[in-house]
């Protein structure tokens, strides 16, 4: 909980040992007094904010291993997220509005929307909205105008961020995905087109980096 | 006038000398029969479309060499381009629409757009259409959407083809610039962009090659 | 069926379920008011032409399972293509001739091949001219003369189409392979060499993009 | 004024005439209803926010040139930028805090400043707190910890933003700056030390540019 | 033992036969005059120290068939080391400190540490001082401030040793890990970041290349 | 002189006042007895032929500086080399035929040229073969065969050596150049294509290294 | 057998089945008139040189496929290399030597003594001889001054051709090999060094393309 | 003088007015209780070592700059070093030995060189040593060997530490320098020979930065 935000931990990497090991410190933090294995799940809301924890890029079998000490976390497959207490803290602050270019881009877009979420901020997620389909993006411009920070993520040309920040007002966090092959060269094509976007109020965080970006726009959606 | 198609004349990194030479070999080639410096100018219609010169790239002290050899030579600065004859031959064959996302890519556009034109095929040049600024290029779709083959210049993010594609069934040139800085890395960034658009019909040239695109768009445009 | 072109999905990335409700959903649109298990297949020549969908990429269990959904459908397991329904349309328009230097590159090749047929195109395969072995390419010659547009597959030196250029009169459309090893780079040498062709008239798509490469070939070989 | 935002030229690369044209136009547009030479400067207060003029990588030539059309311009040389009217806005939002690294990432650091001053908000400045010495970052943590968005400026390691990123909780953009020689190869090696911030929160724009991160912390700071 | 240094076989890319191989060929160079499988070991102190020998980037199958041959020898997993003989000589010399970001930076981090220990330096590990927790790092400052020589270890953004020289006298051996994702491009942006810190007193070594770090740092912190 | 070739001084970046003292120093070893300004000329033919001098990469003024030490050297402008003795050995061993794709390439062309010629070797150069007008490196063919080693020079794609690879049996120097812009990298293009030409029989040296290429030939077409 | 030179199939990347078919039709076309399964082998000296086929790069599978159709072909293990026939021609031309620094480099090394052994000539291999252990690589000096022309062979710093051309006057053909971990970018920097080696005679190919190396090396030590 | 060690001002991309503001600055701090022109200048004895200033990358216009605020500064213009007070301390600590390969590398050495001297170091210089010329660097294998820290320059393919470290025991600072054209690419080829080293015990510093290889050898070769 560094600087009062919810902690995250980057399972990639880590073993499912290691990663058991982390929710097992977690649980023993917040869940006091009481044998390991009957002691009751606390009520969340007693938990202050700072209490949640994210395990991020997590999959399936790390996802098991948390839930085995924290039985009441719930896993969104899509995001490959962990996140404990399971519900995020009621909204507050200005909207978190994520957009994707294409349904490849789905794992990134939603560990971004998740993230927002359990920072706090009403979140909303539109997907597919490429520039290649131009109709479909326009189709969802109120929601997009009525947003205070917006997740832009795509992959190969990564042009959406580029068309969006021509119309709206609030700021844009860019997120770079791996999606395509050849020259998108693992997501390097789609984060140099975000960093040369031709409208200002774009700023860019690492290739797939969803949390990253989430975390940024919830930042900006509230003061913290 | 090799396979039949205009020659041109790259004059970058060429001398003043050098290209005067080349234009005076053009000249001795088509202008035949009397001295050198008295004989009259052929009337350009009795030239085979063949004989069209083009000198690209050229600044305006290769221009006037240029022009000292072949004085009814005509030069566009903003193109960088000689042409003789002067007139390109009668239009034929389907439309080629040069799209152009921002003044700075000016040269190469017009570069693109002369050579179409000097190959034999009707051109238009539409400017200042970058997707930040969707309504303008929105409103030019009427012109795009009458053309057989369409070049689309863009630097920095190179977004334009992208969204270009999406909304018209004519294939696309692509022409990534060298407009921009830091992280467009010379016309990197805008060649990557455009190598993944994300709606197919859309095949790319060099860094700054509006020659190349603009002869590969008329080649395209009406079969040679 | 964006822009009136036959639907493409890219099935690399995807789960054979996410193929399966994909295939599912193409039959349902275009096959109706029938019970699903019990409903017999339309006679494919009452759909029109953008009722053509290509399923790229395809691994042999994503293949069958969109045989499972659409059982008409047939798999091209060289191009990796799933196609539906079985027969290309009546072939209209300029004829689109693929050229590949080696044989490793098939797979791409036979990819651009078939995509230009299912967009209605007539189009011949060339394999093995290499410009290592220039006797074989240049005894091709007739027939890449007669094409309105050519496809060029090439890995490692991607040296094909400078010389094809050079050649023909037909635009070539260009497409780099990761066929190679070492400073080869995954194919980012023929996709600079292509870049770099000498002579005008070619234009270059990403690395290993067969599809991208007979789209644009079939969008100039007749215009759409 | 896209958006509503100031319209910003980016003058590096166009000729001084150019500039001139546009700030001539910028006269034109708002200043109306007298003949060009004796008309009165308009009172700035009453044109609206829309209308403020930045001149972004201005020379002194070309900033002279833009106060011959707009004589009540001012020039800031170290920013490199042109502003008219001459007085920002009324200060409005949260505060904008630009902390640079080091002295040679001066003009970077003034562009955002000024920008973001020009766009509303009001801003301030901390020199010369690069990393290495922490004694002087750690001694401005007051005035950081104070603002509702940071601006955080470095060439060479670029390691600013990730540490700042550990002792705030609002949200950062960074700017990668040119400065350095070898490896640092113009800006890539702080540009990439800041796509990997070990500490969420940070968001980044291309290398040098100040204009789009004060733009970008300016609408972070308060909604538009 | 080239210049009376110990002996280091790096595993990596050998088989486990390979490595068996050399095993037997140091036991058979060190302990003599005696049938293979009943002779007895050899008391590690009679061996001078340019006897010591390290298998480094070993896997657990690598390492059993190194201790088939030479019984005595010790594995230490998290380093993937194996050593012989077990214990490192009496430490001489100054205080090697080793310093890592992140727990995902262990490997590295204690190839280091083991690598100065048996080349007979003391030396002492210092995990999770990353530049985004300062406080942890600058809870340690006595002991860095202590040694002779600094190996610091960071992945990501690679900002530790920037930070660390601005706080130390001593020369700092800078150990880029392949830790992260995306941008980071397998520890080429920590290793950019290293070459570029801003504070004098920064040497780098390979990506991931502990060994060579703890080595250069016992070269330091004592004449051989 | 090193293992008795002639001595190379590579003049880029050196001063003219260093370039005259090398050239001072060789007329001093080679030339004796006799006061500085005053002594004769020794007759070339006296000196073996290690003591032939190449001053490569030298501009008209590095060159004048050179004979006025040595006023019998010769100066090749196109090929930047300045050569004492005036004249090259008689030639022995095979034939190094030097061949150019474009007239662009001729500077590296001629050192290659010239530098074999005065390693002894009896050397032509053809130019003006690149692959985009295949028919005139066909009318070339004869020249090609009879050569012991060929020296190949090209820019932009570099595919030169592929085909003349395919179409004799000497082995084959390849010299990238930098001939070209934009997606040519300086070289890099050419670089990558000769690295991956598809025939064997191809080496590589560095971009527009004439004198390593020249030289390498010369060993190949004769025994030292 | 192109251009009269062995024919080498290069198996990376063929399927057992294609790799077999290639073995059936080397035999069909060389063993003639009799029924498959029985017809006996040929003399292997009735068959001309170019009869020599190589199968390059092949594991086990590929191996045991090529040896079902051709019984008495050998299979090099280290070099991954198929011969047939088994044993290469009498050697003639000059001596061929294979200088690798490090053991890792073993299989490149061999497969170009393989290579320049089945093209007929007389070829030794140096192993072991990297330069940071100088006095290995002076011991073999009068070897490798013998040689008409050498291959060498190294990773990691590719230092190996840069101390040999000091030593050597016969030509050098340099082979990176993606031996190395890290900054080494996969023989990347081994290639670069070998391409900037600071003394004239040393040409290079593709990295760890020991079938190239040993193939012009070959064509050096004999005119074809 | 942070941490005890002298200060260096970098003065590329100072204009001299700020570099003589810098050297005013120090005047002032040093020079005390006088009218700024008639003041003595101190016994440099009375500054403690701290008080050192180094002018480094210095053009001898800022050199004359810094000459004018402190007259008795002293002017390297080989090293492009300006030195305060113009002695350096009395040599203390073990010798730094800085071993260059070619005079093109002069500079960088000097630079370095005199860095270690202004540190306190004894320190000498080795010039052309490169790896091509073997015995040169044999010849001076006892002064090597006597260093306590080694300082190896070098361009082009940047072997020299690799055979140095190979010989000697001490640690070894690397410096890439950006001389050499083409595949050297401005440093980068020898600056990841030099991350590639085969032997261990040798670290790197940036691409021509012979100040930081002087300062991290001074640290060496004596603790602080
Ligand atoms: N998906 C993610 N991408 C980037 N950073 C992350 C991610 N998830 C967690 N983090 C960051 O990594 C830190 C935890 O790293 P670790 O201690 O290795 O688990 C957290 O404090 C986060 O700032
Ligand atoms: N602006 C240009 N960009 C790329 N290629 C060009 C350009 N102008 C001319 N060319 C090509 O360069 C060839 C002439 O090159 P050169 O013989 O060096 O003048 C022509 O045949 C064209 O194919
Ligand atoms: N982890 C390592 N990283 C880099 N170099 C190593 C490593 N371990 C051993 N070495 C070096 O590699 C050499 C041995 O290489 P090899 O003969 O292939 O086992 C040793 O002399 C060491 O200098
Ligand atoms: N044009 C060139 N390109 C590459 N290397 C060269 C060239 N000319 C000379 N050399 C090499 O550079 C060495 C001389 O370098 P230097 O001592 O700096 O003059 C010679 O021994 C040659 O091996
Ligand atoms: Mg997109
Ligand atoms: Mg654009
Ligand atoms: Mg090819
Ligand atoms: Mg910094
Ligand atoms: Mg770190
Ligand atoms: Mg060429
Ligand atoms: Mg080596
Ligand atoms: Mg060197």
């Amino acid at each position: 909980a560094r600087r009062g935000f919810p902690e995250a931990v980057y399972c990639e990497g880590k073993t499912v040992a290691q990663v058991a090991a982390i929710a097992a410190a977690v649980r023993d933090r917040f869940v006091l007094d009481q044998p390991v294995l009957e002691r009751p799940v606390l009520d969340p809301s007693v938990l202050d904010r700072a209490a949640t924890m994210l395990f991020t890029r997590a999959d399936s079998e790390q996802a098991a291993a948390v839930r085995q000490q924290l039985p009441e976390a719930v896993y969104d497959e899509a995001a490959r997220v962990v996140a404990w207490p399971p519900d995020p803290p009621d909204p507050t602050g200005g909207l978190v509005v994520v957009a994707a270019a294409g349904t490849s881009d789905l794992p990134v877009a939603r560990e971004a929307l998740l993230t927002a979420r359990y920072l706090g901020r009403p979140a909303e997620l539109v997907m597919d909205v490429g520039v290649a389909g131009l109709h479909r993006l326009l189709g969802r411009l109120e929601l997009l105008r009525s947003a205070r920070a917006i997740v832009c993520v795509a992959g190969m040309d990564g042009a959406l961020p580029s068309v969006v920040a021509g119309l709206v007002a609030a700021p844009i966090v860019a997120v770079p995905t791996s999606v395509g092959y050849g020259a998108a060269f693992g997501g390097v094509a789609p984060l140099l087109t975000m960093l040369n976007a031709c409208a200002p109020g774009v700023a860019v965080v690492n290739i797939d980096n969803g949390y990253g970006a989430g975390h940024t726009a919830a930042q900006i959606a509230a003061p913290w």
